[in-house]
């Protein structure tokens, strides 16, 4: 009789396995063979989950998305808004070790897409996703009357969410002089920046 | 009687056969093998340049410093304070091919960082350099007395560099979304939003 297997479970089992990997060794070591030691399965049981290292990948920066899609709707959004907009924007930062690995993976998993276009689409996802955080909240100090006059929303859009990789990428080269809490202040300065001083 | 060799002349060879093969197949090509076959030399006789893959990044590096400071050097630095100093922090960013190329090989250089902590003191070198390149930016606008009241110049140079570091690897990711123009176009709105109207 066949050895019945909860597939759920071993998938479960093969992304924490996956994450365990990528903390030790960064992206590079995850490979289908380190994955399934670490998971103590044999490589041939993993090709139902990946078969080439391309799916592997996105299988892993699923993970990472997931998460992140947790945290974002786990949060809290009662209080004033321009600090509930910064909260939302942290979720996407590495001021924490969780999200410092996600970030890490997400700068690796950009670098590998220069020189392997299969890797393109889920790279455009994440950007894109990324893109619409920063899109939601300019938006939302919009919408809410609070920006200042003339502001050119669709630049400001790009700005902020260049901020953001630009200080998460500083803070993971440099840790002790770009530090979570400079995250921190930076944004919640940008996003004041944006606001017209007398609708606050 | 032994082969008189140029070594200056051999490093030059050594150097543009680096860039072009990074320029095929990113900085994971360049490996002393390929870089040995493309210039044409045995890989024994490349130990005189490079005694490991560290010292070998570390050359290529180099390469790119120094194109960089040539352009810095060569610019003008004739006109509009504005004008001058949005150019002269174009010399830094992915705006032309030669520039894309370094700037995607310092992020891969970077990534390789994480894992490799003896790439680091070059890393730093990098960023501390370009992190002076932004402080001279704020600097340049505080001292001839444009910048807004109240400006946290410490906070600004951070974003200036982080602002600048995102836009690069958004234009890298994605070239057709965030173009050389647009680049241009946020780097001039910043730098004049640094500044008090009432003294431009």
């Amino acid at each position: 009789m066949p050895k019945i297997v909860d597939h759920e479970k071993q998938r479960q089992l093969v992304a924490e396995a996956a994450l365990r990997v990528i903390q030790k060794g960064g992206l590079d070591q995850a490979t289908v063979r380190n994955i399934a030691e670490e998971a103590g399965l044999s490589v041939g049981s993993m090709r139902h989950y990946f078969s080439s290292q391309a799916e592997l990948f996105g299988f892993c920066m699923r993970l990472f998305l997931n998460r992140i899609n947790k945290r974002v709707e786990a949060m809290n959004y009662d209080g004033p808004l321009l600090d509930v907009l910064k909260h939302f924007i942290l979720q996407f930062m590495p001021v924490d070790e969780e999200r410092r690995l996600e970030m890490e993976v997400w700068f690796s998993y950009n670098i590998k897409v220069l020189l392997h276009p299969g890797l393109k689409p889920l790279s455009d996802e994440m950007y894109d996703g990324l893109f619409r955080a920063a899109q939601f909240v300019v938006d939302m100090l919009d919408r809410r009357g609070l920006t200042k006059s003339g502001l050119n929303l669709v630049m400001e859009t790009e700005k902020l969410f260049a901020l953001i990789d630009g200080l998460a990428l500083h803070h993971i080269l440099r840790p002790a002089d770009v530090t979570a809490a400079s995250i921190e202040e930076i944004i919640a300065q940008h996003l004041k920046e944006l606001c017209d001083p007398s609708k606050l």
